[in-house]
């Protein structure tokens, strides 16, 4: 499984992913699952991707492959609006997936993938999108400025919370990080370590694009926060009628005062 | 769909539920899924339900059925052990399947239902058990306190941060508060009002059995207490190494120092 989610905001967007791969629970790998296509000066995009491996990656390297010709094909070059990205990525995941269909279906085995693409051409705002495996897509929106692929039920509480487009893009790559923290602890098939990018409005470049470590001195302060903060909520929570002050006496961590 | 989850603790066992039922998006109604048996009083039984309706109110009858004839037959006043509890349940469960399973099948529609049966006997620990559609049963242990059914992901995250067999009964039950909150926010399926039981150990009665309605003013403090201290937890997340002091400007919700 994977646990894949972006978030657009007035100042740019946000991608994380895992990168845990797994056939089956005694064939886990790391696999990066956050690609970065920047074909020309004036767009950037980023892919995120959840489902049959062997399909992403023959979507990727058709993506790849349509860039580097010169026949004047569609390409991620030549779209000209974000949706035609979309559009385009949709067209190439749906012949990607039907190339081995009917193998994988005789075992039973699903070729499908779900895909996140977001990024920006010059002269348009910047866009985010889902791809389904069917090829059709959904776009962000003010309203739902996020999109998530795979395990995505634990982390959405959080989302939902805290999301807003005013956001800065440094506190939702954090939020991004808490979110997968949350899926990652209830969840095997989900693992560090964490790939973060970021990219600022009408930029055309990331401004970061770094790799988390489970054992990074960033990420375990992260965790503890996190979890030391939930404590801290829990205790807060308002007592029961039936409890009076002095019969709340059971208190979890250090931090209630 | 439905979520009920249910946390055994060294002082006892706290049941948890939603009561939103529905047959698909035109005929969402509300219903119990939280059901106490006491039929001695030397032992008390709660059952929750997570699956097709029909089936869960079959099981109940039927249960109720065994407790009021006096054939000798099997039923929660005969049991010697917990766990004889949970096996006839799921017995009664498979049973009660089986009568519309084919006409289920012909409609694409599943009988199936999912049960929580936790509670005491005496002279025995108390216990807490998961009945599976198909009749089979785990119980919780010191290492997973806790039991969940239908839509069991969103709300668990903090239940893997925060439980602990030596939290208190009313700990535990703001704690399953949060978790369905958490559940609802992310969730339409599931919904209020909550229903909220707690076993004391040894008691073999309930301490407490209550309806926690959406907009009574307790639950409207605790959403906002944890809402707030959720906000307060991500504002306390630590900077990235790129962040400087005076990067680091945005803010949500005004509770941080």
């Amino acid at each position: 499984m994977t646990y894949c989610l972006a978030i657009t905001l007035n100042d740019g967007i946000v991608f994380a992913a895992d990168t845990r791969t797994n056939a089956g629970v005694d064939y886990v790998t790391a696999y990066s699952k956050l690609h970065v296509f920047s074909p020309a000066e004036d767009r950037l995009f980023v892919v995120l991707s959840a489902g049959n491996l062997a399909t992403t990656q023959d979507v990727l390297h058709r993506v790849t492959r349509d860039l580097k010709a010169d026949d004047g094909r569609e390409s991620l070059r030549s779209v000209r609006y974000p949706f035609e990205a979309a559009d385009y990525l949709g067209r190439v995941s749906v012949l990607a997936q039907s190339k081995h269909a009917e193998a994988l279906s005789r075992s039973h085995i699903s070729g499908e993938t779900t895909l996140i693409i977001g990024g920006q051409i010059r002269g348009e705002p910047h866009g985010l999108f889902l791809v389904y495996p069917q090829g059709n897509y959904i776009s962000a929106s003010p309203e739902t400025p996020y999109l998530q692929i795979g395990e995505s039920k634990y982390g959405k509480p959080m989302l939902d919370r805290i999301i807003d487009p005013a956001l800065s893009l440094n506190d939702a790559a954090r939020l991004c990080l808490v979110s997968l923290e949350a899926t990652v602890r209830s969840n095997i098939t989900v693992g560090p370590p964490f790939q973060l990018a970021i990219y600022p409005r009408d930029s055309f470049a990331l401004s970061r694009h770094v790799t988390i470590k489970e054992n990074s001195s960033f990420y375990m302060a992260v965790r503890s926060a996190w979890q030391e903060g939930l404590k801290q909520a829990f205790n807060k929570l308002p007592p029961f009628e039936w409890e009076t002050e002095g019969d709340k006496v059971t208190k979890i961590g250090d931090g209630q005062s």
